[in-house]
Formats: structure tokens, sequence, C-alpha cells
């Protein structure tokens, strides 16, 4: 009797769907689970659990895995679950007893953790360099099209006008609160869970404030269900501070797009950033932009799947957690790339002169003409009724004078105080 | 022919269609619009645009309004909209043509985000109030607790040894990694976007730093595109971040009402916070529990509606924002209710003696044996043989002498260093 | 010592925690509570357990009710917790013991479930109806406007002709889709779970497929375990359901506020149907629509809000179900009143004339240029390039002479074809 | 100035942004896209487009790649975008013009399009098949121990009694539902997109009905807008079926953690479906089953990506598209994964007995009690009053003689009823 779709023995087929791809994914973090073995091995030693000379063998034996995962030579082969199984077979093939001596101390549940964490605290650092990249080419861009005008909309209809230098430093300010969520999800992930061990500690007397030292974190998950529960905490905070940047990233695509579209022509951007289509030979069709919008959603929808793996769950580990990898995985991966292609693309956009006098931006200048008779003296309920009235009987006449000078306005932008906002990386 | 259900007419039906529940709503924010329209009325006077005379006799109308709405007796009535045209139809029955003057040079759309910004500030502020207490309440059960044993699960499997002690001082210690994440949320509501009007700033020389000063907001949100924008950045943020206290809160009343069930035994509650059956006589259940469990988990979708009703929409202001105001302020509502409850119950908490020589329990001190046989010098693979086989064997005798003395761990909490974590309020 | 904020007593705060909203929400499930109270008294008098005249008693009691219920007199009062705690209390007041009796081999859990199920039936099959008055609104404006053309889009760049006719019945036939879930969902609904007690079942001799005719329910949920757990399961299939329906009314809410911009000028609707700003007086906003699209997509939400208050629970009932009410009830509620307005808002629409000669249209039509090529019996590719060389040589001349023939385009909608589509309600 | 991390080029760099891993996924549509040619292609000589020497070398072509699809040696490689440039690029390599020639009158949109209507349409009949299978097999499980009783929880504690037989069928039954929501997304892909090409049809006569029946569809989707936007509409449908699946497996799933946990020990596995610990010589975790779990849970997390990536886009494609298929293949992919595992591993559960008359169970009967004295003639709330202060005075003795009769209870399950229950697939 077949039992499974493929021919597959049972045992074959409940190993691939517990392992997963796990392979695959753990090359992200084989580097951070060399260092916190080497910081892990060190303690060991300073506990007298291994001796110096043994300490040295390992510290080898690790730094020689590392050289190869940063020459990209290191594989996981089919022959290991995951990437922990693949390095103690590795250390143990090499320095013999030695090698298994590592795993004193330490259960697969707090190495994962502490090699995630690393790898966490590292992206999210490396996510908030390149957003400061994309603050700086935006706020270069408010500065360089700050006497560009476009119009203002609110509720989708012209409204009030605008610029382009108003548009570009609007998505540089919004990044900003979006960096206080990635530093507060890096606070969360900056603590270190090593030697909770299968989520109770250990009766060795392991001392954590040295494994904290050795890999920089800037403190301790202290308690060690607490730093078992790390798991899915970090990863929830994490997907919330993507799906906060990726929001405002979103959003501006979606500008792009629109401001891109025939009906408004705001904006354009060279061939190599568009493509065509196969039947219709007149499109430049914006689909970085396209996906940098679907990309940035699909990371905003990451918290949900976050949640939905571990809510309801009771303390103590289980095994769903590894399912929390792959997407997190990505995600960060992706983000990677989004902000270097936007920062890129962005770059290239080329703005287009708008005759703010044809006939359907002409009433953005409503209010302005309101306020110059508010500023004669007349009331403001007053002068809307004099301006709604002329607007009602096609006399109305754009007043197009008006300067807007109040900080963060189209005339007086104050990009420096929001340069100044942003914060310490 | 009856175009609608209940006999409405149409105007009626899309007047309710549009205004929803605002009235009821916005009672939370009355008294935000008041203090930022005090902070609004003494910039006008500050460019001269109302006189000193007609600056005091709006705060005195002002203060009038902020002393019903203290005293509970603020309504808003049917005929209105919304608070703010409660507000500014009270000033101007009291105080004729000088009450329409303080909607110089502010749109309805700042007005509602400055209220807003203020409201959630506060409420933020709030609500990391109580999670402080809170915490305390559970580190002083930790502390009374800490000799207390306490089965530790792995895969809802008996693992290894814990106690009440690290059980109350986990969840403890996971609510600091909640409160960076509110704390992010202040910083992005801790922003004055008064000035920014409709979405694009004014023709008047409104001076923005004032009025932040005024109000207390540590800084502005400079842009007025942004300033707008944080309609639906603010809600999205807040979301979140309640969303990861709301997950700590939940999966802890999980297990407490696993721990509450026979079938552990692990606590009780008394009478009173538990609730009857309509039929069982026997029945405790520990409803208050069941039910900060289910609003936790609410609170945890109201991300994906924030995000759901912004996303992807242009920049620029859309009415659907209106409608991210209901779901976000019933969930900082709720959140407050859920921390006093929550709080109030738990330290009634009866922790029941356990008898961890049970027959079912009798495993959990393996690693330990173990552990015990390393020190000796036996390999850590080798014992985990032999102690494996005596497990198999049934002649396994467990040791539950050992002391857990890291930094952490179940006779070591480090509660001082936990508590000394906990950011500055 | 004030425990809580506003000086309640702690049974008060525990009551107010425990018993939410519950009586207001409840006075939509009143009428079905009696109706579920008829069926099941005439059932007990067939078992004997009440005698005939007991269960005249009880339906004359409860008819009185229904009446009250039907005039809006109704009332459930702070005394009670909800609406069956009331209804029992009436009969008990006016029918002594009688009135207790009604209880008999039933509990408060299956009494609550069986209420909803035979509201959430009823609802959905209200939806459905509105659903189908909507889609023949927009068939008919689809055959009104058939020969109005419309730039058809790609990447929101121009693509290729579409029309009116195109738009309007393309939302009729995706609504097919809706209702295909509509009626999965009203499947899901029409099962009777009363007789499951407390989910467990009585030991009473119940007649269960008795109460399901009385009812008219199309069958019985069997299992009690399954019974209970339909608590959930419906909500969520119905959230489901909604949000598929939601999402297409929501995205034809989008293209109704984009088509309404001046930079598209497709549409306009009569001054009933916007509104205006308090500072611009040109303005004539879209706020029916974005309103129908925010509410729309904050249905879209509810799916995740009903998994995460019931995911990972184990079986049998927790208190947590009582919170799937209140969002629930209110999503149905908010349908019925979107597919109104949208119904009737949407027959107010103005369609323009476009001129599809203007500059930016113009290459709307290289496929058709190319297509006439190919039948003149050039090979596509090479039509392709030829059309392509004459659009970035600027030579390029427009053929929007072409038909489109086949089903389902411009020029032959299949209006009956999708009208047949329609499933029997 | 190297512009990106790993030195790519900006076109690579940009290629790989916009391909993503198509490739790899486009394997599981190849099938679907032959399926779908060989029906362009028959259709185009009906309408005398190619000619029949020409339809026969087409079909040839397709029918040889077909055959390396079905046996496992079909690639797309490096130099192609995706499975369609691939297959065109075969053809074209073996038949020269002719094998461009397909792609007259269609559009990559609806070519995609087409291939994943007839994938998903194939996938959930699968998915329906192994669920009947699943179902099946737990009816069996519900025969076999049905005699066995098991305690009835609510709110997590003891209380009424019921048994393996009620437990199995229960998720038998609500697999019905699941398959009710299946059936509804099956007829959602059921209808053929083919024809709309790029959205807005074709001025080429091609006959769509002759390719819905070649392709076996029920129906066409007519509209050519709505054919396009079935892109996300069919996604959206097919994730909150599976979601509904998913949701009542995960909790299955959860149940049988909890059941297997230590505390509750109703039932057990063979050692080939647990996992040890590295630290722990005594656990036999259950990972198979946290697995499906946490799957499944992440399944459910799918429909707001799903809607996430399509929401408030206005109408015509967007390239975001894209980005639908990755999750959405995984999770159909995972479904039947899970299904078979599920449905192997449930197969070897090891029911164990349950001792009713230990003390933690002992008040399961209060209820039967009850029900004794009042068919003894006492009224409800006196007998349920007298065994209330019999359970408080601690004189209380089970009655565990009685038996539950009634359809779906313990004692008569209506296991045929239920199978009789399932759809027809």
């Amino acid at each position: 009797m077949k039992l499974w779709d493929k021919g597959l023995s049972i045992d074959k087929k409940i190993e691939q769907f517990t392992v997963g791809n796990d392979r695959e994914i753990d090359i992200h973090i084989a580097k951070y689970d060399v260092i916190a073995s080497k910081a892990h091995a060190k303690m060991l030693q300073s506990i007298n659990i291994i001796t110096t000379e043994e300490l040295e063998q390992l510290l080898g034996g690790l730094d020689e895995l590392a050289a190869q995962i940063e020459a990209g030579t290191f594989q996981i082969e089919e022959s290991f679950e995951d990437v922990h199984s693949k390095i103690e077979f590795e250390l143990t093939k090499s320095l013999g007893e030695v090698g298994k001596k590592i795993h004193t101390a330490r259960s697969r549940n707090d190495q994962v953790l502490v090699a995630l964490q690393l790898y966490f605290k590292e992206e999210l650092k490396t996510i908030q360099d390149k957003t400061k990249t994309f603050f700086d080419t935006l706020i270069g861009l408010a500065e360089t099209h700050k006497d560009a005008l476009l119009p203002g909309y609110t509720h989708l209809q012209v409204a009030m006008p605008s610029s382009f230098g108003v548009w570009f430093s609007a998505y540089a300010e919004l990044l900003i609160d979006d960096v206080y969520m990635l530093q507060a999800a890096q606070r969360v992930a900056d603590q270190n869970p090593l030697g909770s061990a299968a989520g109770y500690g250990s009766s060795f007397p392991i001392d954590r404030e040295l494994t904290t030292k050795e890999m920089g974190f800037s403190t301790l998950k202290y308690n060690v269900v607490a730093a078992q529960m790390s798991r899915g905490k970090s990863e929830r905070t994490i997907a919330a501070s993507l799906g906060s940047l990726a929001n405002t990233l979103s959003r501006f695509a979606m500008d792009i797009c629109l401001y891109n579209s025939q009906n408004f022509g705001f904006i354009a951007f060279p061939d190599e950033l568009t493509t065509g289509s196969s039947i219709m030979p007149h499109k430049k069709n914006p689909d970085v932009f396209e996906l940098i919008r679907g990309k940035c959603n699909k990371i905003q929808a990451l918290q949900t799947e976050m949640v939905l793996i571990t809510n309801n769950l009771p303390s103590g580990y289980h095994r769903d957690y590894q399912l929390l990898k792959e997407n997190m995985i990505q995600a960060l991966e992706d983000m990677k790339d989004i902000l270097d292609i936007f920062n890129f693309s962005i770059a290239q956009v080329k703005v287009k002169e708008i005759n703010l006098h044809d006939e359907k931006y002409k009433f953005l200048f409503t209010v302005d003409n309101i306020n110059t008779l508010v500023v004669e003296g007349m009331s403001f309920r007053d002068a809307y009724k004099k301006i709604g009235g002329e607007v009602e009987a096609g006399t109305y006449v754009p007043d197009d004078s008006k300067k807007h000078t109040h900080l963060g306005s189209i005339h007086n932008l104050g990009l420096d105080s929001i340069s100044e906002k942003f914060p310490k990386l």
C-alpha cells in the first residue's frame, strides 16, 4: 500500500515534515552560532568545565568554520537537521571528544535562541543604517526640488498647493517614527538568553554575565523562562517594526505609481526602471515601485503570522517556534533589498513641471485667497462665503502669490530640524 | 417606495452612516481639544491675529468647558457631528464673533489630530504606569513564592524543575520588552502636528514652536504632510505596542487557566474571582482570566485593522481615517481595565503545594542527575546514556538535591537586576 | 485605599469587566432566543418533561416577549447580565415555577449558540438579498452606459480601451464570487446546535430532530462537542465571507474615489452625496465612498480578530467566546448599511464624457492597431515592432474603429449570462 | 562606488528583485500552462488564426513539454523569467514561427491567470479528497473507541462526561464545515478567465466558450475586468477556506498535545512519532503534532497577506499580484502534507484507560445526579441546590450509571448521520 503521494517512506516523509527547509534558512544564522559557541566555550573554561587547552582547540575549530562561512563555502548537507548539528559534527570530527564538550550546560533551545538574537541585532542595525541612507536621499531630493510646486490633495480631490520639497521630506520625516520602532525592537533583541538551556536553566554554575559581555549584548534576559519566551517575542516585535517601516515605504510607492500615471503626470523614471508589456508596445510600467509596494504589504502581514503561531500557547518551548524562522528571516532579507532598490531608484526620479494654472488645479488657492481677505480684516466665515460664492459663480481668480512661511510648510521646509531629529544610530 | 429598512429619510441615513458613533467616542478626547484650543489661541494672540482681550475671553470660555468635562457634565448632543463642532458652538454661543476666531489658521484635520496625539500620549503614560504596578506585583509574588517548586514543561511535557518564583518573574521581565514598545509608540505620539491644517499648512505666519511648548510636546512633526500622515501612523504604532503587551498578558492568562485546571492543580483563586455554571453545581470557572486572555487577543488583532484601513491610500487626508478612532480608543480603555483587574486578581492567587515526587513528575530531575555525573567526571553523552538507560529500565531515582545557582535560575532569581532593568517612566 | 480609578467597588468593576456591553449587543439576538425557546418548550412537552398546559403557558409568555421585541419596547435592564437571564426572569415573573422549567435539558451555552445561529442565518440571507439588489443596480448601470468608453489601465498606466459598461458589470460579476462564500457561511450557520447543553449533551432523552424542524434548520450539528465548537467556527466563516464581499465593495469604492478626482474626472455625484470642507470653499469630497471603503476595510480585519480570540484554545467552552459577539454583530449591521448606501449612491452617479483623443490617452489603441496588421497577415512580433516604432517616433495614429466582439468584452458584455450566473437565493 | 552589498550590477540586482523566485514557484503551474496553451491553440485554429497543420505542430510541441513535466525533467533555467517565457521559448526553438503564434490574442496576464485557476481547481479537489480520507479515519476511530470515556471540560475545568468517540467524531463533523468553504473556493476558481488578455479583452474574435469547454471549467468569468480581478479574489478565497480547515486541524492538534501531557495522560503515540531531547533523556515530545499546529496557524495568517497585497488597489493589473503566488502555492503544498501526516499519525494513537473515579474527576457526574432527581420529580433548581450542597459538604457520591441517549451524545454518536452529511466531492 502506498501511503504517501510520492512513494516516500513514512520516516522520510515525517523527517521532511519536521525538518522543513531549516537547512537553507539556517545559513543566515551560521555566523552567529559560531560567535555564541566561542563565548560559551570561553565561559566553560572560566568555570573550569573545560581546560585552557580545550578552549584553544574549540576556538580554533570555530574560527575555521567562521572562515568558511565568511567565504561562502560552508554548507549544511542533507544529513544534518540544522546548522547546530552541522557545527557540532564538524567540531567533533576535527577535535574528537573535545568537540562534544561545548554542548555542556547548554541546550539546543538556547543555542538557537542566542544565534537568532545576535542575527536580529545585526540585521536591525543594518536596516537602520539603510533607512538613514534613504532618509538622506529624500532630504537631498527635497532640497533639490524645494521650489517645484505640486497640487496637494485631500480625499483625492485637488485641495491646496504643495511641493515636491514637502512631498519628499514628508516621507523622510515619517521614517524617523519607524526608526523609533526599529530601536525598540533592537532593545528587545539585544538581551542575552544563553544559559536558559531548555528554558529552565542549568544546575552548572555558569557565568551568564561573562557570555553577555563576550557577545556584546547590552544586558541579559535574566529569567530563564523569560529568556526562552524571547522566542516569539523578538519575532513579533521585529515584525511590528518592519511593518511600520514597510507601511511608510509602501505608501510612498503608491504615491509614486499614482503620480507616474498619465492622469497625474508629475514624475517619470528612466527606461531602466520601467518594464514593457508583452502586447502593448507603448507601456513603461513602474514594476519596481509596484513590487516595492507589494513586498512591503507582504511584510506588513508578517506580524499576524508571528502572533498566530505563538498565541495562546502556554509557557515553555513548543516545536511550533521553529516555524517562526522562515518568513522572519525572509522579511529581513527582503527589507534590505527594498531599501537598496528604493534608494537607488528614487534618486533617478524626473520631476516634471506642473502647470498649476491648468483648469483642474485652479481651486488650489482658494484658502490663500480667503486668508488674504482675513488679513485685510474680514472674518474667516465671511471671507469663506465670499470666495465660495466666486467659485460657484465661476468668477474666482486664484491668488498664487502667497508664501507659506511657517515651520514645516512649502517655503520653510525645516530640513535641518528634520535631519537633527533623526535618532543617533 | 421605502428605500431604507427603518423608514429613515435618505439624508438621515447618510448622516448616520457618515457620523457613526463619533459623539460617544469623542468624549474621550474632549479634554484634549480644549488644551489644544487654548494653546492655539495663545499662539494666535502672539502673532496678533487676535487681541489680548479676545485671548482672555477665549481662555475663559475654554476653561469653563474644561470644568464641565472634568465634572462629567459635558455632553455632545445629537445636533453636533463631533466634539469639535460642539466646542466651537459653545464658544460662539457664549462669546459671539470671538468664538469663531479660534478656527483661524487651523482646520478640522489638524484639530482632531492634535487632540488625538495629546490623548494618546496621556493614555500611553497611564498604561506604562499600570504596567509598572503590575510588574511590581509580580516581582513581589516571585519573592514570596521563590521556594515553591513547579514542574517546568517543554512541548507540554514534564521537563525540568521550575518554581513559582521563576514563573512570576518571567512574566515580569517580559513586560519590560513591552514597555520598550510602548515607549516607542509614545515617541511617535509625542510630536505636535498642529499647524498642518488640512495637511498642507497655512499661509498665516503661525508659530508652531510656541504651540509645541504650550502643549508640552517634546518636538514637532515638522513637515505638514508628515504631520497629517501621523493619522494612522500613530494608531498603527500604538496598536503594535498594545499588541505586544497584550500578548504577554494573554499568555500569562493562558498559563493561569491551565494551572487552575484540576489536571494541573497548581493554583486556585477565591470564590469572588470565579464563576459558577447554570447547570453544574461544582463549577468554579476562571472567567476573569479567560476574559483577560480573550480581550488581549482581541487587542492583538487591532493592528491588522489599523493597517487595513490606511494601507495603499495615497498621501493626503481621506475620510477613512475617521474609522481609526473607535476601536483604537476602545483598546486603550480596555487595556487600562485589564491591567487593573489582572493586578488585583493575581494578588489573590493561592499557590498550592505540588508533590514533585508524584509518579508523573519524577523525570523532572534527569538533567540534574546527568549533571552530577558530569561534575564527577563522566562525559555528557555517557551520562545521558546512563540515565536514559535507567529511565528505560525503570530503575531511575530522581536527584532533587541540586541547586540551580546561576543568575536567573530557580535559586538565584535576580529580581533586583530585573527591577533595575525596568525603564524609567 | 482606592483600588480602582473611578472609585468603583471591586465587585462592580469585575462585573463590568465580565459582562461588558452584552446588554446592548444582545438586543439583536433577543428575537431568536424567543424562537429557540419556543422550539425547546415544544420538544420538552413532546418528551413529557412539561405538560401540554405548561407548554401553552410558556408559548404565551414567549409570544408576549416576541411582541415587545418586534415593537422595540423590549429592554435589558442593568440588573440582567444578558438577554437570556432577562427572558428567564420575565417568564418566571409571569408564569411562576413553569417559567423555570424551560431551562430543563439546556444550558446557557447551547441557548446562546442556537440564538446566534438563527441570527446569523437570517442576517446572511438579508445580506445576500441586498447584494442581489446591488448586483441588479450595477447590471442596469452597465446596460445604460454600455457605449460610454473609459480608458483601461494596467499598472495605473493607460493601457487599452474599456467602457463604463465593462466597469460596472465587472463589479457585478465579482459579487457572484462573494455570494458563493456567503452561501458557504450560511450552510455553516444553518445547523441546529440545541441540545449540546454545556458542550457534552444531556442525559435527558431530548429530541433534537424535533427542534431542528421547528426552528427551520436544514440539519443538525449532530456531535455535541462539534455543536459547541460552532461557536467561533460560525464567526470565522462569516467574517471570511463578509470580508470577501467587503473587498469587492472597498475596491469599487477606491475606483470611484479615484475616478472622481479631478485628475481622472470620469464621474461625478450630486451635492447631497458630497461633503464640503471647513476651510476650502470649493471642496466636494466623496466622503460617502471613502467611508464605504474604510468600513469595508475594517470588516476585512474582522477575520483576524475572530481567529485570534479562538485560536489554540483546546476543545470545550471558554468564556473568551463571549467576546466574539460584539464586532461580529456590528459587522453584520454595518454590511447591511453599506449595501443600502452604496446601492442608493451608485445609482446617482453621473458618467462624464471622456475625450479619448486627449493626448494622454492616445496609446490606448496600440494593441488594436497591431491586431489590424496581424489580421492583414503580419506576424504579431513584426506588427508589435512596427507600431512600437511609430510610438517611439511620434508618428503613431490611433485606430479607434475596432469592435471588441468576444463574450465579456466591450461590445459584447454578456450581461444576460452574468445575470443567469447569479446563484438562486 | 559599490552601490549594492554583494557587488551585483544594478541591472542584475533589479532583475533579481523583480523576478524573485518565480522560477521555482512556477514549476507547480507548468502543467497547467501547457493545458491552457493547448486549449488556446485549438481555439485559434477554430477561428482560423492558425491552420490545422500549425495546430498539430503546436499540440505536438506542447505534449512533449507535458511529458517532460510529468517525468520531472522539465526545468526553468536562469535565463527565463518564468515558466511562460520558458514554454514559449521551447515551442519557438522546436517549431520556429509557429511557436510564436500561440501568443496571438492572449497576454501574459490571462496566461498566468488561467494556469493558476486550473492549478487551484486541481489542488482544492485534492485537498477535499484528503480531507475526506481524514474524516473517514476519524469516524473509524470514533467507532472503535466509542465506549472509552473521557472527562469533558469547560473553561479547562472538569465538567461533564465525554468520550473518545465524541472527541474523534467532533473533529470529523467540523471538517464538513471546512469542506463547505473549500467548495465555495473551488467555485470561485472554476471559472475560465482566458481571453481577458491584459484585462480588457481583445479585438480578435476569440471563442471563450470553446476554451472553457476544452479546459473543463464549469463556467466563464465573463467580464474581462472581472476575469483579471480574479487574481487576488481566488487567492483570498482559497486562503480563507484553507484557513478554515487549518483552524480545525490546529485545534485538534492542540487537544492532542494537551491530552498527551503527563498531567492529562489520555493518549500516547509510538516512539516513531515522538522526538527526544538533546539534554533530557526521558523526553518523548509530540513534535509532529506541534508542527501540524504551527503550520496550520501559519496558514491561518495567509488570508491577511493576500488581503494586504491586494487591498485598496484600483482595478486593473498591478505587478504586486506576482507576489500572491509564493505563499499561496506553499500553503496548498503544505496543506496536502499536513493532511497526509495527520491522517497517518492519528491512526497510531493509543487511547489510554482513564480512571473517572479519580478524585479530580468525581464531579463530572453532578449534572447526571441532578437529572435523576428531576426525573424523580424534583424541580431543577431544587435538585441543583441539593447536589451543590452535597458537593460543598463533601458528601457527594457520583452517579455514573446514566446513559446519554439523544442524537449526537456519548451513547448515540450518530456517526452514520454525520457520514451522510459529508458533501459529495
